[in-house]
């Protein structure tokens, strides 16, 4: 007890336990694969903006203002023109400090206390764990293969309606769905915003895996479609380069960057990470993006290919669009949660269902595996690690590499 | 009005007007001399560092866990035990994204809507928009040439416990204060200690302009006195490299930064710029720092020089000890508030006294310069323009540049 424990606020979370490094087998977290981040081209572009700019630095928000660096900022808006429909041009993009920061200003400029929002039944669990925190009410809807189910939606809103609750947003992540991986068709896009019309909430549109769609269709974003011009999309350059720059950004109309600048009182997002990735993503991000999604494609099949080996018909899965995560269903014998501390004893890190889940119960039996960060040869004896606590734990898998258990 | 104005949180501020560009004789924000940004050091330094570590960029936090980059940690914490008296390794560091991000943190850890807190009389304006912001009452405590003024706080600090009221903590910036420039003396910092004991506070001690004391004394830093364990420490790399790379951090002990740890949130601070400062100042902050400060001893002798010549008598403020601005008393009759957007349609800015005050109308006629953004010859001519618009709208300075005005 210190004297200062008196005075910690009665709202503050637990405590986080020192670091010791990442678990050996970690299929937890978006980290990306190391041997994919450009060192070479980040250095060279590196010394060369900073040697251009560099006396920039002595400015809060360098010479571009509060809405981030500007060369950064026109990258955005074209690449949002270009490939997601998105109509506009830099002062229509907010710069932020990871899509995370994005996700806290939206959450602080719409959210009370009280407030109902919806989201997927399956979403990315720092979402939830920031609602809980601002003491609203999730409630979760339906996913299939094809993501948001939207007419499961429409009846769930009209009884909402019936109930007098109007629910602030509807947060999707309708490309590259966290953590199905699921990509919504254009006509289900269509009809969610035909919801929006209709009910009057506010479409937030994540798209913070959709530069890593792998092939076939890719849909409008929902801000790029007629119908989505309220529509508040974030983005990510986690994900299509490396999430320690700690670099995203927010499409959405004046009026709410407008509001979104006056929460956020940062002093404005890391000026160097800014400069670098302007001047390396305008000449090379078409090039370094399709390398990337060939890797982490087939890493996902190596993956799929040691689930099944191991696991075989007890872990169920559908393929993934995109993305570095696989949303995977074992038998409801098996209690993920209660699984996480014995795999972490052994090495292996997930994130159990439950957390990714607006009802946890309903995905007890689900887990979370990201796949960027590891070799193949990781992946698969991490696979076959899980195989065993698993098995050792709950009996599941009953056969595995082709042997049945002991 | 758009569909989403209905969705606004009932608390979220008011929206920020468009950027365009800073004013010309900018005196307000914490920037720096643009010159004196060791641009090359910084270009070699990047190419380097991200060569040699840029892999780790795939992961989230590096290597180096959430308390941020290990070598950057490793720097403070010897910067903090050589120069500040605090003992400690880098596992008591926490890096941070700006110093903002500190105070944030440490707020969110402790305060509730309702606490009382004392800051000084006069002090950092962005602290007094938060802690309005998050529903805390705040009491100013006088300051003097010497900063704080502890005997006056014990008599407020009696007078509150007979109310039943215990502040949460004392907000103090002891080592160049903001805005006044002052240095609080080692037996005044002990006193303070001592009453913290006494009466069951924080010591909340920002030392973001520290490293900028031109000469003279440099007094330990309250973490760094006995009785000073559980003081609550945060420093900056904006003031002493540069604002836009948003480095700050905490060092405080680990029952603390644990609680921090669980509030950031962020999926942790800009990786590169922490490699870049890391290497770059293990090697050259004393020399770097030591060229910064006399840039800025003689920006302040400038513009001290202008202030006597442009207003006389008029102008009243103090030699400054350090830092970056210079807290200046006009006449009773001058309100700098109304006076802003004269000055500003002239494209002069600074901080309007009442913005950097506790209590907004004891600081009606004081005003805050910052000078080290601007070239001497704009600082002469913005002083010249402030002392024109001035006596236009007031009639102070009655005499300047030893010529009666029209």
């Amino acid at each position: 007890m210190r004297p200062f424990d008196a005075l910690i606020s009665s709202t503050a979370p637990a405590p986080v336990a020192r670091f010791s490094g990442l678990p050996e087998f970690n299929f937890v977290g978006g980290h990306n694969d190391p041997d994919v981040v450009p060192v070479a081209d980040l250095a060279e572009t590196a010394a060369r903006v900073i040697a251009e700019q560099g006396h920039q630095l002595a400015t809060y928000g360098l010479d571009s203002g509060p809405l981030g660096h500007y060369g950064l900022r026109h990258f955005v808006a074209e690449k949002l023109s270009d490939q997601r429909g998105i109509a506009g041009g830099p002062d229509d993009v907010l710069i932020t400090s990871g899509s995370l920061q994005a996700l806290d200003l939206v959450n602080a400029l719409f959210l009370e206390p009280g407030d109902t929002v919806v989201v997927e039944q399956f979403t990315y669990g720092g979402m939830l764990t920031r609602l809980a925190r601002q003491g609203v009410r999730v409630v979760g809807a339906p996913l299939d293969h094809q993501g948001l189910d939207v007419d499961a939606l429409a009846t769930m809103l009209e009884a909402m309606a019936t109930d007098g609750v109007r629910p602030k947003y509807v947060y999707t992540i309708p490309t590259i769905q966290n953590p199905t991986a699921t990509v919504l068709p254009v006509e289900r896009r269509r009809r969610l915003l035909a919801l929006a019309a209709r009910f009057g909430f506010l479409v937030f549109e994540d798209e913070c895996y959709a530069d890593l769609l792998w092939e076939g269709d890719w849909p409008p974003a929902l801000r790029g479609m007629p119908g989505g011009a309220d529509v508040v999309h974030v983005g990510s350059f986690s994900k299509s380069l490396a999430p320690a720059l700690r670099l995203g950004y927010v499409s959405a109309p004046w009026p709410v960057l407008s509001r979104l600048l006056a929460l956020k009182t940062d002093g404005g997002t890391a000026a160097i990470e800014q400069m670098i990735v302007a001047d390396y993503f305008a000449r090379s991000f078409d090039a370094h993006v399709r390398g990337l999604k060939c890797t982490l494609a087939a890493k996902a099949n190596v993956l799929m290919d040691a689930l099944a080996e191991q696991f075989g018909t007890a872990a169920e899965f559908a393929q993934p669009a995109g993305g570095i995560f696989l949303w995977v269903k074992l038998p409801d014998v098996v209690d993920t949660k209660a699984l996480e501390g014995p795999a972490l004893a052994e090495g292996v890190a997930f994130n159990p269902g439950a957390e990714w889940s607006a009802e946890p119960a309903a995905a007890r039996s689900h887990l979370r595996l990201c796949y960027a960060l590891r070799d193949v040869g990781t992946l698969r004896d991490g696979i076959a690690k899980l195989a065993e606590v698993c098995h050792r734990e709950t009996g599941v898998p009953e056969r595995g590499a082709n042997l049945p258990r002991q």
